[in-house]
């Protein structure tokens, strides 16, 4: 840990399921880490593991080098980086921020934006690859923004995964998520109609599984969830609420690029259907109670 | 070869792109072999093999013990095997009949019944796996109908695939094809709708492939078709104009179920505006054109 001295400080924001886990392999890189979260009792583990605790994103703003958030929707984003005591009117000069939260494209263009102004450099970075990802170190991250701040932070952006790729112009990050995102949610209507199939007309789906997951059908989807769906054990990888906001940015960035998206469109649908039935904290495959909600 | 003389006679209707590449596999696995096409160019590789040049179905069905075929939509398969020198009217007694192509389960079931009370057998026995899987013998092949007559001609449906399962009585190998197609259905709509979003963007494709195809938004459709819509290269491993017969099938399945499959019926709709443009002979990764028709 006598290293710890020389790599820069950093702030997290958001140690929720993913946060604690990325800023966790922070620590035991022996990054200095500073830390604020809505709820601080998710981030006292950290905290006795040496992370310092701040009251505010303003505080760990002016506290640290590099500022890394990841919190919950487009709106918590807003207002950790533009309010009064929030990021970018706290942090010091020279500060570089890396929002990994899964957010609006164009909040991550206007927080680049208003970093520059006031001579600090901002990264959209999200990732993909759950709280089990995050746990393990092996998350996607997909990072938006000017690439010499990228090369600047990729050292520490490392340590929290694998498959780290540099995708272009601030935004660029968010973009690519939503790309990631819209593949999915398709697909995953495509998983459950297929499974609500093979079990309405008398298959065995296990059998179905067997002869399909390595063919033309298969997806991670199918081999990952399938076999959860067929076990009725819908608990979330991934939340149904945060998926539903993911393709609300989605189908937004989508409209305004003048493209339709029927597919991603009925899974909007029919996740919104899920949650107003009391599903929004269900896994997104509990998406095939839509089509056999009857067992 | 000189075991031959031991092995079944087997006819063989529908000597297309797949059912060439099947039926040569078992002409060189020894089996006598009699063949019929509705155009018989597309059958003389395999008679300069060796096999024997038939007339009509009916007159396969008279030969053989084991009918094979693999043809283009129900209607011929209707044809083929009710018309009055059919398959079925003209079949040696105990003969059985495995229809390989993608057709109606209910097709199937019919099929089985009338084989039935004609003293033959009948399994319905679609397969995945496109021209390559069978020209390579790697097909997944999934089977109706009663599970000796499986067993009974195993050994002969093993040498044209490499995946066989054997999935329930009669229609449950057309069921398993169903559900197969309707993983593909909605999940070709995620994958063009994604690799939309990231050309109209401004991301470069491939870097956005590098990042997420390893992840949660993997699937075969992404590993092998999008690469080719970057390309720009829309020539068919699987046609359009097939997968709408296929998805039309699904759909009336699912009605007959009581299912509504609002992805099934987004990317049925699609594929039908994209064969209205003239894209019928396209691959089914051409609804890409749907999307970005500009370039």
């Amino acid at each position: 840990m006598s290293a710890s001295t020389s790599l820069p400080i950093i702030g997290f924001i958001g140690t929720g399921v993913m946060g604690r886990s990325m800023a966790g392999h922070l620590l035991q890189a022996g990054y200095p880490l500073h830390v604020y979260n809505r709820t601080k009792a998710k981030a006292e583990a950290l905290l006795a593991n040496g992370a310092v605790w701040e009251d505010s994103p303003g505080e760990v703003a002016r506290a640290a080098e590099i500022i890394i958030t990841i919190i919950g929707f487009p709106q918590d984003v807003e207002a950790v980086y533009f309010g009064e005591d929030g990021v970018i009117a706290q942090a010091r000069e020279g500060a570089v921020l890396v929002d990994m939260t899964t957010s609006s494209p164009r909040l991550a263009q206007r927080i680049a934006e208003a970093a520059k102004a006031r001579g600090l450099s901002a990264l959209d970075a999200p990732v993909s690859g759950g709280d089990l990802g995050a746990r393990e170190a092996r998350l996607s991250i997909m990072v938006g923004g000017e690439e010499a701040t990228f090369e600047q932070v990729k050292p520490v952006v490392d340590v929290m995964g694998k498959t780290i790729v540099y995708q272009g112009p601030a935004g660029s990050g968010q973009h690519t998520k939503m790309v990631n995102q819209v593949a999915i949610a398709a697909g995953m209507l495509g998983v459950c109609e297929a499974m609500a199939y093979a079990e309405t007309s008398g298959l065995d789906p296990k059998q179905v599984l067997a002869c399909i997951e390595s063919g033309a059908a298969g997806s991670w989807s199918l081999s990952n969830l399938a076999p959860r769906i067929i076990d009725r054990d819908f608990d979330p990888g991934f939340y149904v609420k945060h998926f539903i906001k993911d393709m609300t940015i989605a189908l937004e960035e989508a409209e305004a690029m003048g493209l339709d998206f029927p597919g991603l469109q009925a899974a909007k649908t029919g996740y919104e259907r899920l949650a107003a039935q009391g599903g929004a904290d269900l896994g997104t495959h509990g998406l095939f109670k839509l089509y056999r909600d009857t067992d």
